[in-house]
């Protein structure tokens, strides 16, 4: 039942270039946050008020899972989390012993195959593990039947690019770039309008998939320092082809993350905070750069610009990072937002 | 949490060669047996007095799924049977609209991207649609999760090769055989022990996953009268090779499978007949029938004798067929068995 929507899967398969082997920088992020739904988790919340005495199942669904470890880790952080609290708290009523069923939520065309081929031997004993295709902008699982919902570096994705960004008659077409940016105003507009709507039916949709009282957890990028390396696109494909060129992909203020929270209505904010990303503590290498942006973005570049100019982009990028490398130091401020709600 | 299993699954993807393409053989008996299980929920079964009247999700699992329209077919008439059984009974009390879960279940090596893909465009009005990794010997669901499950043409595959059938010190050694023979004594014997102990995990697995007055519909092969093909793998490898190979493959009697049923004492039956198969409504020719065998057998054929066999082994059965055709009449007879099955 779910809405289509445009659809560029993170790499799939597991070779040297796939996102399983480069996806370590949203790793530094998942690591230094999930600590803190562990302590809410454990500490703050009652969230096994919901469970009632004859529950025996307790459903986590992992929206925009895509593949490798770290769809893996975030499960399991939030199993091992909820089985100490049931161990801790519930153990005097425990007549059947809880099991967890994992909703691995991502589009049709994600790789699911290697999903399934990856997962870690350990979560036979830990979960019973689905996979759920269909974009989750619109419902992809029945009503009231997730206790607790975590998506990570996922809604910076839109369903679509934006209308009017790529229609030469609209003063919102963004001619000569191929991202949200802030010198043309209409552009900056029309990225926020398809992002408020967008996170308008994601909210909707979490909001019946989970049982009252479930906790959201989410977390992603609210500013961002790397979309710069488009610009290398102009020497390797036409301008025609860059002009209608743009991508789907918005990193909102945490102000707009808010207001979407507060119009939705179904929800408590529980914990809105930002962090700095991690990024002293990865080996920060021009390799590691290079594949890290192949394996989330060749398959959308591919799909516009073709095949041979992926490889190319990532040449060139590779050699202007060996002259000009990034000054990491620039971005390391209020980058990640996480949050945790509850469905009331 | 499924245990693990010797797996080959059908020929993925979607070209000729495909199980998508190759399995209309098995879609002529489904088509002949549904309108029984439409008829029993319909008319003979009180399945909505399991759902309570805030009950708004009905799961429906289908076991060992594998791809292409039959796993589609089945579940849609199932989904569309229930719809209607609620529509008629109890319009009066859906304070919320009824919603399908469909659980697809088959090994983690099955070609999930496919069925994902290949998925008929109106599913995402029916149904909400979940891939479940995993043998089904052996849990694949949380417990108490299932409303209706079905399985169609699966349980002749066994989780293994009987242990001693490739032994060539045993007794039970299937030497010059590679499947279920009634010449040797010991090996017919081992692989009826093989499948009591399938079908007694088969049947306990399913008795924890179905909720209580749940429904198991099941459907297959009694006798079998293909497995002639296999002689012509003499031609094309070596004697030793085909001395440590026998099929995981056992079609049982009737009383065997009503046996099993009994001993597991979870379920009431329902219904359980025999029927023939309809295959004079089907085109046989020589390339269908070397298609079929292609699609569900390539696998495990590929994976003891080589690659190169498969196809040298098809081209000889397509050969033979065309000098001594099949005579179908005389596989007419008490050939596919359906049962449904109600969780006590």
């Amino acid at each position: 039942m779910s809405t289509s929507s445009q659809s560029y899967p993170m790499s799939g398969g597991d070779d040297q270039h796939s996102y399983i082997h480069n996806s370590s920088y949203q790793k530094a992020v998942i690591d230094g946050v999930e600590e803190k739904a562990r302590q809410y988790i454990l500490e703050k919340n009652n969230l096994l008020n919901l469970m009632k005495p004859d529950l025996s199942i307790f459903t986590i669904a992992n929206y925009g899972c895509s593949i490798g470890p770290n769809t893996f880790h975030a499960v399991q952080s939030i199993t091992d989390t909820v089985k100490l609290k049931h161990m801790k708290e519930r153990q005097e009523i425990s007549l059947v012993p809880l099991e967890f069923q994992v909703c691995f939520n991502d589009q049709a065309n994600n790789d699911f195959n290697t999903l399934f081929r990856t997962q870690p031997p350990s979560f036979e004993q830990e979960y019973f593990s689905v996979g759920v295709p269909g974009s989750f902008y619109g419902r992809v699982l029945p009503r009231n039947s997730i206790h607790i919902g975590h998506t990570s570096y996922t809604t910076h994705w839109l369903s679509k690019v934006p209308e009017h960004v790529c229609d030469k008659k609209s003063p919102a077409w963004n001619k000569n770039y191929i991202h949200c940016n802030n010198l043309i105003e209409e552009v900056t507009e029309a990225y926020k309008v398809q992002f408020r709507k967008d996170m308008s039916v994601f909210l909707k949709a979490r909001a019946e998939e989970l049982v009252p009282e479930g906790l959201m957890i989410a977390l992603g990028e609210l500013f961002i320092c790397f979309i710069f390396i488009f610009l290398y696109l102009q020497g390797v494909t036409t301008l025609e082809k860059i002009e209608l060129f743009s991508m789907p992909m918005y990193f909102p203020q945490y102000s707009e993350l808010k207001r979407a929270i507060e119009q939705n209505g179904s929800f408590t904010i529980e914990m809105m905070e930002t962090t700095s990303h991690p990024l002293e503590a990865l080996q920060l290498t021009n390799d590691f750069i290079t594949l890290m942006f192949g394996a989330f973005l060749s398959t959308m570049i591919e799909k516009h610009f073709g095949d041979f100019v992926v490889d190319e982009l990532f040449d060139q990028l590779a050699k202007k990072l060996l002259k000009h490398p990034i000054d990491f130091e620039k971005c390391k401020k209020n980058m990640v937002y996480y949050i945790i709600l509850k469905r009331k």
